[in-house]
């Protein structure tokens, strides 16, 4: 374990300059979904592609897309006989409104009771950051890394990797390898050392219920006029019911039943106490299921966004001309996404009440769930590395956020996707105060540094 | 009728003059339920009182209030045998989003095809303004007003007339007259001399659903923790059904059934086209009642706006943390509004779901319904100089619009109240391009100096 010890070493000794360093990189606003910020998004990835230079990679590419950029690099000089991992993470991030809800300006990356606050702390910046820095300790401390590298840091993630899957599709050779590591997820708990076996997959859709050419007078038309927003109401109170049961035909078809034995696995597991972290006194989920199954195992429909009429200040008497909702759902495996659309249109279509109309708009991007033996060699092995950084018996568990590019990489290349994430239920992930602990920082790097060397001596 | 001839030929003589006036009234954007336009309603305010000044009213008034100031002035020269009418309008006009949707500037008054298109061209300073353009020509032309006049024209009425309640009940002598006179409404149909002699009551409140304390990662979270637009969503669809009948126990208990006379009345009139004016292919209205009856007679309740979560471009993964709705009722005789507002809360609050909690903000202004004696002479009186000027005979209806200071006069001073509107149903009053027809301008005008003629002579 000398080559270890002399790695940790130097990540102890430059910790400060690293810390500023991922300071700099959260700095840049590189939100996706806002095209105003489509400069800022480059400007991250440009972060990345110096930082790396420097490093030692020498094979440093920024891919263009139709949106935005991918950022390529490799380190082949392990040698034929050396294992390839595709490291893959994402440079950009969600958009921060409500904005007075944040205790820190999120550009402006502060640490505050041993976390660092800022977007992108937790999703996906600080975690790709991590893995930068413990390649930079090796190619510092030992001129070269344990095993051949592929990095591939996208700037799409949080827009549903838009153009990731058709480069994925064309440059299959370029990006092959033997396994691949993603850092974008969670433990279940501070310092509980997490492996994701499963990830849900995710589609999704906008209803727009359209009534009167114009926002009405409620007094003179209300009682002939269908109010779009009655409307909406009553057509999503038809998808979903107060025991948080879908009840679109078909949605659960193909849902696998869960075994006894996973569900004993899952309820292993130590809960999250929801009411210190998110501030609900009591967890909510599907009849028949806890809140651990559900959120793991069960497929989900949320509304993320409603609007419709007057939002302002006061009282404004209108039948409006239209309504809105935008849903997506969380699926399990063997749930098709587009079949799931499908189905849920049809519903849409068959209850939407008369004297509107209903328009629906596929959300184009969808992806499948995703589920690995937790058995693997490869998957053992980076539990008993976390293992031995965190102190404690690893966990495996299976998660309701859907990473589209784990679907796309198993389909593609059918090789192992070891999801060994350092993020923790306080991280507030795409929510107001967006953290990562330092903790995790610390100790993901040096689970890091016991992995890689693990992989090398296989 | 020498002096009727006298008088309408000075207001054909000087139309073109008087049409530019009111095109100025119309340029001031005084929207009273936006603070930042407070100096506009009050400039609408002193355009009147300058205009009244000129005519030849010698007491006027600004009246101040905790909100918008009241214009008042007096006319006692008639004499005390000579009846006194109130004529109470408003010079304030609902908010113009969406802005997009006008086809010319809605502070800019610009005629096409006959119609005079501007925010307040019908509601209510168009109307206003044929009042006080009468009264100039009584002036100019024969040096006086052929009755007592008591002018109270107010700068709330769009926002629930907030503060005219205490002042009408602070100056009751003041406001005193034998009769009252408002045009605030409309005719059933283009040149279709309408005297309403019903309309609604009005109340209303606020839901909002709190759920986490931030927005949630929808992956994570889905699962665990209630969406509050679901609760919301589930809370709205238990208030009214797709029936459109309102599912609350006990809203329909003080509502007197509609007799088949009634029935018959209402009915006689000539249905609006939907289609037409607002572009809905079919009518939607409470079980057992037509469009006619169920805006003239039954109760409503209506979503006025809705929001919450994300509402931006593209998606936005999350549980929300809140969602609110803004609601109206429109009531009919004999329902009380606090009762009303009342058994809604309770309604709510019983079926609020778990996991979430639920306030209820209440609208503070509301006021019953009111109903007068269609036969009632100096009802009977407008109705047949309505038909002189139009050439068409008078028909008597009930709306569903709600003008708060009738049920208060009513009240107050149990004395009739004329409601002599000459607005149409493709005016698009409180939505974009609200217009007024020019047809209506002259023959309401006409309509008018038979009216006062008629009364001074009874």
């Amino acid at each position: 374990m000398h080559v270890a010890e002399q790695v940790l070493a130097y990540l102890r000794e430059n910790k400060e300059r690293l810390l500023g360093q991922l300071k700099q990189f959260l700095a840049i606003p590189s939100i996706s979904t806002d095209s105003s910020h489509k400069e800022d998004v480059e400007k991250a990835a440009q972060f990345i592609i110096s930082y790396i230079k420097e490093i030692g990679f020498s094979d440093v590419e920024l891919i263009e897309t139709k949106g935005h950029p991918v950022v390529y690099a490799e380190y082949m000089e392990a040698g034929e006989d050396a294992p390839t991992v595709l490291f893959y993470g994402h440079y950009d991030v969600q958009p921060v409104d409500p904005l007075d809800e944040w205790l820190s300006d999120p550009f402006r990356a502060v640490i505050r009771d041993g976390r660092i606050y800022a977007r992108g702390a937790s999703d996906d910046k600080g975690q790709v950051f991590m893995h930068l820095a413990v390649f930079e300790a090796f190619m510092k401390t030992k001129k070269k890394l344990p095993l051949n590298v592929k990095l591939l840091i996208e700037g799409e993630e949080e827009i549903g990797s838009a153009n990731l899957y058709e480069l994925l599709q064309k440059e299959r050779a370029k990006f092959r390898a033997d396994f691949v590591v993603i850092s974008d997820s969670g433990m279940v708990a501070n310092d509980q050392p997490t492996i994701l076996y499963g990830l849900k997959g995710f589609t999704g859709l906008e209803i727009t219920v359209k009534g009167p050419n114009r926002d009405l007078h409620s007094g003179l038309y209300g009682g002939a006029v269908r109010n779009p927003i009655m409307a909406l109401v009553h057509i999503l109170a038809s998808i979903k019911n107060e025991d948080e049961v879908i009840t679109v035909d078909g949605f659960y078809d193909d849902v696998a039943p869960l075994t006894d034995k996973e569900r004993e696995l899952l309820n292993r597991i130590a809960g999250e106490d929801y009411e210190k972290t998110v501030g609900v006194p009591e967890t909510v989920s599907e009849k028949g299921y806890n809140a651990k199954e559900h959120t793991m195992a069960r497929p989900t429909f949320e509304i993320n966004g409603i609007y419709g009429g007057y939002q302002g200040e006061g009282t404004k008497t209108i039948i409006p001309s239209s309504a809105t909702a935008k849903i997506t759902c969380r699926l399990v495996p063997h749930q098709d996404p587009v079949h799931i659309q499908q189905i849920l249109v049809d519903h849409i279509k068959r209850v939407a009440p008369k004297g509107v109309t209903v328009d629906v708009k596929l959300e184009e991007l969808s992806a499948r769930a995703y589920m690995v033996e937790p058995d693997h060699p490869l998957i053992q092995t980076a539990a008993a590395c976390y293992e031995k950084a965190f102190g404690k018996e690893t966990v495996f568990v299976r998660m309701g956020g859907s990473i589209p590019v784990v679907e796309w990489l198993d389909q593609i290349y059918r090789i192992p996707i070891i999801l060994l994430g350092f993020g923790t239920p306080e991280d507030n992930l795409h929510a107001p105060n967006e953290s990562f602990p330092l903790n995790s920082f610390d100790k993901g790097m040096e689970t890091l540094v016991y992995y890689w060397l693990k992989v090398e001596n296989k």
